[in-house]
């Protein structure tokens, strides 16, 4: 199996080659010929639709609309709002010419000077003011709201440093933007989705999360408060997992945004705007996958179960096909997703090796001894346990195994997290602590100065204040000022 | 009735009024404040959600895969294919910078002239380059064939006169792009999507269409072949609904992708690519709506059946609500989907109006006599008919009913279609009946130079050489010359 496998790095060698090589290797994404723009390759894609699909659904059953806005976004848009120009400016993608000419040698194209936009136009980084831009002429009366549209599209940021799925410039997402006519319902909005991230998160990637708000530094660019759902990656560092925003009246003061309400009344509209993006890619990766490949869990997986044939001659291999097709198709009745493999091309070993690589759940294998005693092999990924089990009724057996893991994967996953979160209590041991990774829950005085301090000596951030958990009130560990409750740091990707 | 839809030009007026008065009013799309650049609101994006996930469904089942590839093309590539630059470098959106900075008085932001970029980057307007580009990468041997990836995607082209759905400078699309090791294989598969295209505009958009093939000034910038799906609007003008290319070797010769055949010869790579884009979105509005809104056909409608009471106290609505939510989960369970309006702001006059100028197939009205006769009112939108039925079994009748309404609406229009396509012998006849519209057959000696002709004078251009029908030859209706068989000729969108 080494040999399929060569080149993977070990997780305990150095976790950030083992996820760069892995997402490559299992034909995930791969960069491209455009500077922090990746390619997601066919298999990858497979599972963005699997995620994309369960949350479409689960948006809708919320009372969620799909629409679809502009991908340009006049540049003086992004200067209405005061917070959110400082935080989108930096690293856009500017259009500035709507038409190339040929050279004067006619071997090349060059940009048509002629072509030069009165105003420039920016790639959306993200949507707010291209929405409440269109917003505006939606909404008049509180008879028109609420508001509760999302969007599935691409955005763009000039990041620097970028790495498959973690941060690319490029990305697919999906980002909700609702409208209230009251503070309340907004709130009860931005947190509504919070929560549907957060189940999301933990039933169907098997990931755990910590649900809670983030500090004045980290909050979204123009938001009141940013919600978040932090998960723990297998080397102790912190993935930002999903935001839900509460955006109070700033995008709506910014585009004059004014409905009347019940009483004739002129107000401002509440917004919320909330997303998750193909970074949960990199979740996903990073929580589950081991040394032989990705894991991944069945409600999400691709292929569910892999059925793969061993056999010495053809007559065998028609014997075993009538068995391995027969045990598909009922498979497929029970709405499982099923791939039987008796190509010719590559050998068992070189197969097992690949399907582990890809992180399908569960394999079955059937030889021809296997058919003489009414056996088949069944191995489960998540733990690489085989055990050979009568053919009969394995579709049950099957299907039982496959909630098994997804089970078994969330907690193990849980299990992880929880051991590597701790309380710390003085500044010396936080600092001792963060070298090992985990979430430090920690007492903090609630002011940017300390939480500046702390990152700049540490590179730890607070991740959120949780919205559950511990709510005895301390000291922060340097200043020693009052903290109304532990905070939780980590360094993040 | 007239009062709710007022404003609604009639299509006899004016045509073109009443399609951009009817995407807008039907809540379908509207202009965004970026030139050429439209929304597309929820109803309009659920008819679209609709396309989608069924010509998904129909990749999928014949082989194909979905994947992402980047928004933004390097200039260089566009000029690797010679015809492909001289089609689509004059009307791109270019990006030349990656940041902007703040005004010096601190009141706008201002394109940073330090963050310029090397080589500048083009939004795609289709991705043959980028994708060529990258599955150099990917083929190496004959083993590595097919490739038969399909990307849902934005596209840009800097449109000069947009109209919504119909040309727009940002659109929707998907694009398929294979790779294939033999000619034979590549044409094959272009055939094949190109009758997969008619397939889903027939039997799901009810919308008849003539397959054939581009004369050589209407194909596709690099294209050895460009198959193609032509449809008659109401007007008698011709919309080309959907392109597939046989690609020949071009792109592979411009990104050098050479493979090692079964002989262990290198060769280059044959290709197709092809596409359906929210320019359906016009195409299914135009073939079906009248003057009194869409009509929708019932595969494709968000909401297939509507439930409307009618009630003169709170005591009634609850009756008449008992019922009609029976009769609803009935007909969801059935796989319909199924909207019960009892809303209590809007007039029943009002909501009659509104569904019917949404196109909602089906709607059922419940009043308390029809309780006490034990009858429902059934309005059919395509041909407006209404009648009183037995409450017993309307689910049955309305399953029905959907189906008689998605072929009626077929039939009708071919038969419109059929009746407005005829043959022409000479050019003065040429000239006359394109006033007219429809579509005209005529002979063509198959040179550019009469097809030109034709377009200046008459506006006419060859909208394809079907690939069915009528095959006998005859001689140029202008140049006397031998003509293979009549072409179709039309003035299109």
């Amino acid at each position: 199996m080494a040999k399929e496998l060569k080149g993977l790095t070990k997780r305990s060698e150095n976790y950030s080659q083992w996820y760069n090589e892995l997402v490559v290797k299992a034909d995930l994404a791969e960069q491209s010929a455009v500077r922090g723009c990746m390619v997601i390759k066919p298999y990858g894609y497979a599972i963005w639709e699997k995620i994309q699909r369960q949350l479409d659904d689960m948006f809708k059953a919320t009372g969620h609309v799909n629409a679809y806005f502009p991908l340009l976004i006049p540049k003086s848009f992004l200067s209405r709002e005061a917070e959110h120009v400082k935080g989108f400016a930096k690293e856009c993608a500017v259009v500035t010419h709507y038409r190339l000419k040929s050279s004067e040698d006619g071997k090349s194209v060059i940009v048509d000077p002629a072509a030069k936009l009165e105003e420039e136009l920016i790639i959306r980084p993200t949507s707010e003011t291209i929405i409440w831009s269109t917003y505006k002429n939606w909404i008049h009366s509180y008879r028109d709201l609420p508001i509760l549209c999302n969007q599935w599209a691409n955005v763009f940021r000039w990041e620097m440093r970028t790495r498959l799925f973690l941060r690319t410039a490029e990305f697919l997402w999906q980002e909700g933007h609702t409208a209230h006519a009251t503070r309340e319902e907004a709130e009860t909005e931005a947190v509504k989705m919070l929560n549907l991230y957060a189940d999301f998160a933990e039933n169907f990637m098997a990931v755990p999360v910590v649900k809670g708000v983030k500090s004045e530094t980290e909050r979204f660019a123009g938001a009141l408060e940013t919600y978040t759902i932090e998960a723990m990656m297998q080397d102790g560092k912190a993935l930002q997992s999903g935001t839900s925003h509460f955006l109070g009246q700033n995008f709506a003061k910014a585009f004059d945004v004014q409905f009347l309400d019940k009483n004739n009344k002129l107000d401002y509209v509440w917004a919320t705007s909330w997303g998750v993006s193909t970074r949960l890619m990199g979740a996903l990766i990073m929580t589950h996958s081991d040394d032989n490949g990705l894991v991944l869990p069945p409600k999400l997986a691709p292929i569910q179960v892999v059925i793969i044939p061993i056999y010495k001659n053809e007559e065998q291999l028609h014997t075993i096909d009538d068995k391995a097709e027969a045990i598909a198709t009922n498979l497929r009745k029970m709405g499982l997703s099923v791939k039987y493999d008796n190509s010719d091309n590559r050998r068992p070993g070189f197969k097992f090796a690949d399907y582990e690589l890809k992180g399908v759940p569960v394999r079955l294998v059937i030889g021809a001894r296997d058919l003489e005693n009414g056996t088949i092999e069944v191995l489960r990924r998540d733990t690489l346990e085989k055990e050979s089990v009568s053919i009969e009724g394995i579709e049950d057996r099957v299907k039982a195994l496959l909630d098994d893991i997804q089970n078994n994967m969330f907690v193990k996953a849980k299990t992880y997290r929880d051991e590597r979160t701790i309380n710390v209590d003085t500044y010396d041991e936080f600092k001792e602590k963060i070298e090992e990774g985990g979430f430090l829950m920690a007492h903090w005085d609630g002011t940017p100065e300390t939480e500046a301090k702390i990152k700049e000596e540490t590179k730890a951030t607070i991740r959120c204040i949780p919205l559950d958990g511990d709510t005895t009130p301390g000291v922060d560990m340097i200043t020693g000022k009052p903290s109304a409750r532990r905070v939780m740091f980590a360094r993040a990707y």
